[in-house]
């Protein structure tokens, strides 16, 4: 019997049966009793480990353990059971993840501030940490992402259903990336218009050129570009619900002319192009494939090209937490800005600009998570409870990595380093408004 | 005896007895008799290794030597004898600069275009070049950068008499760094002053803050910010001459209340400053040393603080000429891209933004050189001829790295990881000219 998408996706996301793997048998001790004084130790000790948060742990209703006398606890994490603490104290990283999701772990107040509070602690606990505790607690490296692994990594993610990713991301272009809200208090499809808009003045787009994208999700920059700067588009990506959403887009607007969508892995892109862009693939390249992905972009860029490289990620090298890596985007690396910048140095090209757009991330999450919220009924019914705790903790982190600054939004734009005919400044980019009216699209 | 300072100066920069390190004992051949057939083909073989630039080889007016069949001479390179043909072949990156210095190797055409031509058929050519030559030719790891030896380096070059650069750099703020030419055809003064002006947008500077500025060249920046921007700046230099020349200024200007000029190393800054900024001083820290920048910004700017620094820089690691690194900038290292971005990377720091000015300083550079021109009567009374031909060279050349894209010019802005209040774009950068009215300085 074959089962449905759906159900394989959600199985593959948060299979109840993977979520204890460390868990102890309970039978040798008696469930959820009063606290025994190691249990006690082992909250004071976890907390102390994780920097000190603001946050008080309630041991499954028996007994709370408040945070040390000059730390005000503004929220309380709820163990549910003694088997989770032992979970979240030998592998925190993916336990928080799974415990969250099954419902043992909960927390009142608004859980990005949650977190946020708890990322900060973490980070300036974390050089503080004894060794062994920071070999135990480390995250693995994420997994291949040659190209066969990376066709697993992106199905895993992408093709979880189109209906799923319409409830929450944008109305205007479906983005799945970081939008740019110029202004504050600009609409979700504002923003995501606004940083197409943005990525095309960056790459001075002329009508008739040809631009080649490596990764293009559901399509929206490519349609945009096609639309607005009546240019050709040749857009790689290798999730395929992804491309047929894309292809009958670009039909019903009338542009498929314009717009070609391949199903294929950027490694696999032929022909020369005016402008590359790839916006939010880097984070699945892997640093290995960094190289490639350069070659790819020299061999494919005219000499007078432009590319623009979008990607999340980070201050210093650091590895994707376990629950992430292994729940939510397997593969997922995002790089610190020297290995972003070494994608530059391995062409080599020249890096004409480059633009932190963190804390738009942020707000993009928090527009994201609040149109989930609206619709958790419609996902309940689609994936159920698991995966709906599973998701809002993703997006919730994600706020809360942006604002913590443990995650960043890189874009970089690159030109060949013999290229002598690159834009003078960036004065360009600001000579009007990059926001579409309100309802104007 | 003692000698005076431009005595001393100008020995220590083009000491003829140091020109001719490598040079053959002329005796055992008949100086510049027609070259023997050895010496076509090692003339052949410079063009060829040099990855067939333009150019013809003149040896000695005895011999001219044609570049290969497809390539046209636009320049030739007169070689003046048998000697300076060895040496050229031998020792490449110094010999090129001292034969010219010494008047042993000349060009027609104009020098920056010359040079522009070599250094991208060089460019072309390196990864041709067998092994062992690249070893033979290789440049040497520049010199330390350490307390002590960073004074000897920034006296020999900047100590040089603030009488020879008032010849040719702006007449407004004395700046020795990347101008920023908002439009073409500005003046070298207008882009100077569009340049600190928009390190001050950069800065986003507010009446009262304090700046500290490591390695302040002139003072020109610190006394724009307290003029312009109301700030209180101490800024640092290792160069006697150059921080008495800034504090007379700043006495003249009536701002020596808020402008502190401090004799010392970037390394002893004290106190805390709500911004740092950092011109064109990077290129003589040494790689081997940025943590210990890092760690000074860390340490002395304020939490809501931002961060500039402005270097010129590489695509890729690239040992620094040797003849730049010997006669001209002992200790100089402009670093790749991810060289620059591990300054970031190792406070750690946010990188809010990264502007490449490249071609923006082969235009300050042409206006340096022609303005030198005007005033070579000057220079060569001063210093002689052979000064007079080594910082033409060096001028043109560095007008040739910047136009060849061996060269970059940086600037990175940089927040403390946890500061939430940065810019939300660059568009203040841009709501207004950076660029004064011309004669209004």
């Amino acid at each position: 019997m074959e089962q449905s998408t759906k159900t394989r996706e959600t199985a593959r996301t948060v299979a109840p049966e993977r979520f204890t793997p460390y868990s102890l048998k309970e039978s040798f001790l008696q469930p959820n009793t009063t606290p025994l004084p190691p249990e006690r130790w082992m909250a004071e000790k976890f907390l102390a480990l994780s920097g000190h948060p603001p946050m008080a742990l309630d041991l499954w209703g028996a007994e709370r353990v408040e945070p040390r006398g000059d730390v005000q606890a503004k929220y309380t994490l709820h163990v549910a059971d003694r088997s989770a603490l032992y979970e979240l104290i030998t592998n925190p990283n993916l336990a928080f993840g799974d415990l969250y999701s099954e419902g043992r772990l909960t927390m009142d107040g608004h859980l990005p501030d949650v977190l946020t509070d708890l990322y900060i602690a973490l980070d300036r606990s974390y050089e503080q940490l004894p060794l062994f505790l920071r070999f135990i607690w480390r995250n693995q490296a994420p997994r291949s992402t040659s190209l066969k692994a990376a066709k697993d990594n992106i199905h895993h993610h992408y093709d979880m259903g189109n209906d799923f990713y319409k409830l929450w991301l944008d109305k205007a272009q479906m983005q799945y990336t970081c939008a740019y809200y110029e202004e504050p208090g600009i609409s979700l499809e504002q923003a995501q218009l606004a940083k197409l808009e943005l990525v095309c003045r960056k790459l001075q787009l002329q009508p008739g050129e040809t631009v080649v994208e490596a990764g293009c999700g559901w399509g929206g920059l490519a349609r945009y570009m096609a639309r607005h700067y009546d240019v050709n588009v040749k857009a790689f990506n290798i999730s395929r619900e992804q491309v047929e959403f894309a292809r009958e887009k670009a039909r019903e607007e009338g542009i498929e002319d314009r717009v070609e969508y391949v199903l294929d892995d950027y490694r696999n892109i032929s022909g020369t192009y005016d402008k590359f862009v790839s916006i939010g693939m880097l984070e699945h390249v892997g640093t290995d494939h960094y190289p490639e992905l350069a070659a790819v972009i020299r061999r494919h860029m005219k000499p007078e090209g432009l590319a623009l490289v979008h990607s999340i990620g980070r201050n210093y090298p650091m590895r994707t937490n376990a629950w992430i890596e292994k729940r939510i985007f397997p593969g997922a690396y995002p790089p610190s800005i020297t290995e972003f910048a070494s994608v530059a140095e391995a062409g080599p090209f020249s890096v004409l600009d480059v633009e932190n757009l963190r804390l738009h991330y942020a707000e993009t999450l928090e527009d994201w998570l609040s149109r989930y919220e609206e619709n958790v009924a419609t996902v309940r019914a689609m994936y159920g409870e698991n995966f709906v705790r599973a998701w809002r903790l993703y997006l919730a982190g994600s706020i809360a990595g942006f604002r913590a600054s443990s995650l960043q939004l890189f874009q970089m734009v690159l030109a060949h380093p013999e290229n002598n005919q690159v834009p003078r400044n960036r004065k360009h980019l600001y000579t009007s408004s990059n926001v579409p009216a309100e309802g104007s699209y």
